[in-house]
């Protein structure tokens, strides 16, 4: 097919890599920064612009993958230049109506990107939405020549999704930056002895479910550990605020088991 | 080495295992629970007892593997017995002083452990320490049989190991289950869609540190998305406390990379 992709970001770079390696024709790529265009431009082999009304004309879909708070205008710019054009955005927490025009669709990688990190786009689940069924299927026919688990979703399982997301990557990483400044700060020991309980804990998921996976004082409700937990955060109280809530919320998630059972 | 275990839980069993893997000759174990000590006796193939009191003598080492609620008294029965036994504890949480011998110590492998899944011992990092240097080699020695990474750790350092773990392990399996939650209760896609997510996370930060790792409406501080997910959990006030504080938590530390650069 012949796309253009919007934005030269984290998950722009890697869409894009994606796209140009299941072969796809990409007319142009677009990024209000000279520096990111070219720079993904030269990664893509296309040429590149930074003004909006400069994207051509003639691609069979606008992937645009910009941040959200500039989604609606880009898109609106995108619309005014030619309003028959396919526009697509990527973003989880988006709704389709964000895209002002008649052809538009969604279509939502659900992977943590960063520009250092090319990922395997074949695994990465994506899910799809489009305003009319033909637009629909092209649209999943192309996010299936870029990964094997392509689903359908509307706009407000998305949000759901999205907010899974969170919880799976950005605060699941952000524990992990939590234990890393632990270490730091007190005994020194470097952040990959962490890494084989970290590669466990995700591993044993694909197994059994949180829940019966769930180890630890809190499930435990062990209170003599979980006191002495406290003391040693005794002066980051907000870090023994998220430790308190975190443990409450396991414990509860735990009775919920006994409850079904 | 000649050795006796002392539990049958989640860490016992897979001690245990890694243990007659390792080819060392496992003379007895010990559970209070008669069903538990013989399953795990069946496994390793070697007597059981439910009566501490009828703990053989002639063990190099014995290892405890007891919930941190009983330790002290398992281990104070244990020396009643012998007091020249060397008597060694696996809690990440518990000072090697809680056991009342002259001969004492500690092996901390860090991982989480269910009796459902043995996982493969010689990726674990273990932490030793021990009373006096003969202990401490004799200690060594028996957990690089058992694993490829052995530390030394103190019981100080030790109690931030096992806090981190803490953060790693149990808070990122239940950000798992929250996610697990929030699908079942809304569009009731299955867990196993959240699993690439889950494992890219994971392995992203064996190559970037925690921190620049990071992505999600959080570090970008991006309010609008984190107004529509707090609004997505306003039915439960306790998941929108955990979302807030967690966010919060995720935009301090990303303050300290800008300070530290």
């Amino acid at each position: 097919m012949k796309l253009i992709l919007i934005g030269a970001g984290n998950l722009a770079t890697n869409i894009g890599v994606a796209l140009a390696g299941a072969g796809h024709d990409l007319l142009q790529v677009y990024s209000k920064t000279e520096q990111s265009a070219e720079k993904l431009a030269a990664m893509l082999h296309c040429p590149w612009t930074t003004e909006l009304k400069e994207v051509s004309d003639g691609a069979d879909v606008y992937i645009i993958a910009v941040k959200d708070g500039v989604l609606a205008d880009v898109a609106q710019q995108l619309a005014a230049e030619h309003e028959e054009r396919f526009l697509v955005h990527t973003a989880g927490s988006m709704p389709m109506e964000t895209l002002p025009t008649n052809r538009r669709g969604v279509l939502y990688p659900m992977q943590t990107f960063s520009k250092e990190r090319i990922v395997d786009f074949k695994r990465i689940p994506c899910f799809v939405e489009a305003a009319n069924d033909k637009d629909g299927e092209l649209l999943r026919g192309l996010a299936e020549t870029l990964s094997e688990s392509v689903y359908e979703a509307n706009s407000e399982a998305r949000k759901y999704l999205h907010l899974s997301a969170v919880f799976c990557c950005n605060f699941t990483n952000h524990c992990y930056a939590l234990a890393e400044k632990l270490l730091q700060e007190h005994g020194g020991l470097p952040f990959e002895v962490m890494l084989p309980l970290i590669d466990e804990t995700a591993k044993k998921v694909h197994e059994l479910s949180p829940k019966k996976a769930q180890t630890g004082p809190a499930v435990r409700w062990d209170t003599n550990v979980m006191e002495k937990h406290m003391q040693l955060l005794k002066d980051n109280p907000q870090l023994q605020e998220i430790y308190r809530l975190l443990s409450e919320s396991v414990r509860e998630g735990q009775k919920t088991i006994t409850n079904n059972h």
